[in-house]
């Protein structure tokens, strides 16, 4: 079961709303990551959960708690890789306007780059 | 139970290594976000969970899941007030090496910076 | 000139190293960002700077003072715009052993996800 | 002189407007970072910058171009004393309808908890 810790004294309650979760991870060790970059795309792809790579980090959409936990894998997996510490950045968003995927924001841009902000 | 949404595809299972998670929480709305903020503190000491508010942002500590799950009923919470878009900036750490505690990452730098790096 | 104020006691020097600077950019205003993020592309692009759109942001390529003073320009041109408070959070790289553009550390990536790791 | 590179096809001009930048800098080389976190702090008194340091980082208060200048020097400090690859993640705010220093934010929000948000 997911909630099993006694240990834990904080209150969880299951967080279901959809977000964007644009993760870095830095494992702290050598200068050259992209093994463990290539690991995390494997790890990612595995979970099967939505996800897209960029230069700067990978975006994952989904359920707050999923995507939060699937980060949580990628630093169990490389702590299980012998990486001593990991760092990750995650800007995440949620909004209850409207749903929007990754994909739709890049789209929305460049529509209003062309059509020069008449709407 | 915590993962009960059929609808979620990604495969997630119990993250409990103990993190240092740094939120800086954005309501996107108005550019006042003090009140903003200071629910934000009462809903941290309401979980239990252990944390600290520094100028940009609050720092918790514990572990994985219930960290993150933490940060998602924030944004929970300020969707409820009417915030329509929230984004946060996380920066989580995880160690195998030792612990160490927010406060300990302090507490070291400042030792050093007396010692003068002699060690 | 460009460091002409007086009032500001810190010491600068040129930081000319080459940078990867990922920027994300919220105007604390309204819930739908795109035109706002539609302007930042124009500005990049009136700059010159090297720099690659993505759904959580921007990749800007050049020297370190560069690069921030371009993210600094976009803070106040959406302030002229009429935004009253502006958030960034920028990642940025440097390293001294190899020069890396955004789309290297792609192109690396995608790679080693193929060859199976196998150096 | 400041902007003397012609290699940088980028326009700059001076920004100048105040900024928070809260930096979390990771030299990637070893998991204890206690000594170049310490050298960060002495290199930012050096140069006379208004700072705080928490758990996660520390906040620089000061003009734009200064502020992301500075961070560079740390990076360049780093890479001098042989770290070669460091990656920063930087939360930078700028706001047009008032002054605030990073006590201040936090003034305010103490202050808000204990009047219970009568205001």
């Amino acid at each position: 079961m997911f909630r099993r810790s006694l240990s834990t004294v904080a209150k969880m309650k299951p967080v279901t709303i959809k977000c964007l979760a644009d993760v870095c991870v830095i494992p702290v060790s050598s200068p050259s990551v992209s093994d463990e970059v290539a690991k995390i795309q494997l790890l990612l792809k595995e979970t099967g959960i939505k996800h897209t790579l960029h230069s700067a980090g990978s975006t994952l959409e989904g359920e707050w708690d999923t995507c939060m936990n699937v980060i949580g894998q990628i630093h169990e997996m490389l702590h299980k890789e012998g990486v001593l510490r990991v760092q990750s950045d995650i800007r995440v968003g949620t909004r209850t306007d409207k749903g929007q995927t990754a994909q739709d924001k890049i789209d929305i841009v460049h529509e209003k780059m062309k059509r020069g902000f008449n709407n």
